[in-house]
Parts: C-alpha cells; sequence; structure tokens
C-alpha cells in the first residue's frame, strides 16, 4: 500500500566518495550526526556508503533558514575543512524542497 | 573549491530496504535503469546500497511531468509491482525540487 502526502520541508543531498583509510572520519561523523540532531530544524537523515566508499547522506529540515545554520555551525565547518582535506575525494551538495512522497511498507 | 550554481530540475529520492536474496532484482535494476536512462527529461542516477541491503537511489529529471511519466511507464510498473511484492522490505519516494547545489573535488 501507498499513501501520498503533501510535504513542506527541505532535504540535503550529500552524494560523496571517500578517500581510503579511516582518518577519524568515523569519529567525526558520529559526532555530527549527534549535533545535528541537536539543531533548530532537524528532522531526520538516510546515510548509505557501500564497500567501496561510494555514499549518500540526506539530512531533512524544516526551512532553508535551518539548513543555513547548520551550514555555518562552527564545529560542522571545522568538520567540512577537514572533509575536504582529508576524508573526500569528491562531494556534492544539493539543497532540495520536497514537493510530495508516499511509501511501501510490506 | 566550491562553486554555486542554481538547479531548476527535479530528483527523486528513492530509500529503500531490500528483502533477502536477489530474487531477479539486480537484473530488473539493470533493466530499469537502462530504460529509465532513454525516457525524455531524465538527466542522471545516483545509487548507493550497503551490505545490510539498506540503500538510496536518486535519479534527477528536467521536470515533474518526466518524471509523472516514468512512474507510469508500463514495463516500469510491472518492476513497481514486483517491488513490492518480492524486493523490497520498505521503501520511501520523495519528489523534490533541487534549489542549489555545490560540489567539491580534490
Amino acid at each position: 500500500m501507498t499513501a501520498a502526502t503533501n510535504g513542506s520541508y527541505y532535504a540535503v543531498i550529500f552524494s560523496s566518495q571517500r578517500t581510503d583509510g579511516d582518518n577519524g572520519y568515523s569519529q567525526m561523523g558520529e559526532r555530527m550526526e549527534e549535533l545535528a540532531r541537536e539543531q533548530p530544524g532537524f528532522l531526520g537523515v538516510e546515510s548509505v556508503r557501500d564497500a567501496s566508499g561510494s555514499g549518500i547522506t540526506i539530512s531533512y529540515w524544516e526551512s532553508l533558514e535551518a539548513i543555513h545554520n547548520w551550514k555555518q555551525h562552527q564545529s560542522h565547518k571545522v568538520a567540512q575543512e577537514e572533509g575536504q582535506q582529508v576524508w573526500y575525494e569528491n562531494y556534492k551538495v544539493r539543497i532540495c524542497k520536497v514537493e510530495r512522497e508516499y511509501s511501501f511498507d510490506a
């Protein structure tokens, strides 16, 4: 069964390729997720990475302002810098407005 | 380095949990991706699934009409039906407008 609902929230799609080795990535990732969950307007996060280091993380937010504030958060900025220096070969960020959603559960 | 651009296209986020076993899933997945690439308005696809069967696939489209047409495509409808019967424990689909994007490449 599927159920359609109207959405009025935002998604940040973070598609990335990791460099080799952990180099503190796992610990920082956990810290950043904990911190994100504490931010005003945070709604949720989904994250998948395969064995090749290819990953997609999507965080969901109430507003563009909430996304902007999280991007500018001091601890997050430090992590972003480290991400570019050490952890990611490349990444792409897309900020999206969720217009419609539906789901299936067996 | 990052570069900001204005986006004016759409993303379909498909977050899913697979059932155990392949059961024809891989072959159908390849066929559906090939078919999607042939559809008017198709822009691209990113897909990651981890060893636990948790996956995120995002397809990008020029318009909501293109997304609608692909959802209604006869071969795709057969695959969707099989997906609910066999391949997925659960999934969620979110249709989004991409409002902004930026990228990093080491």
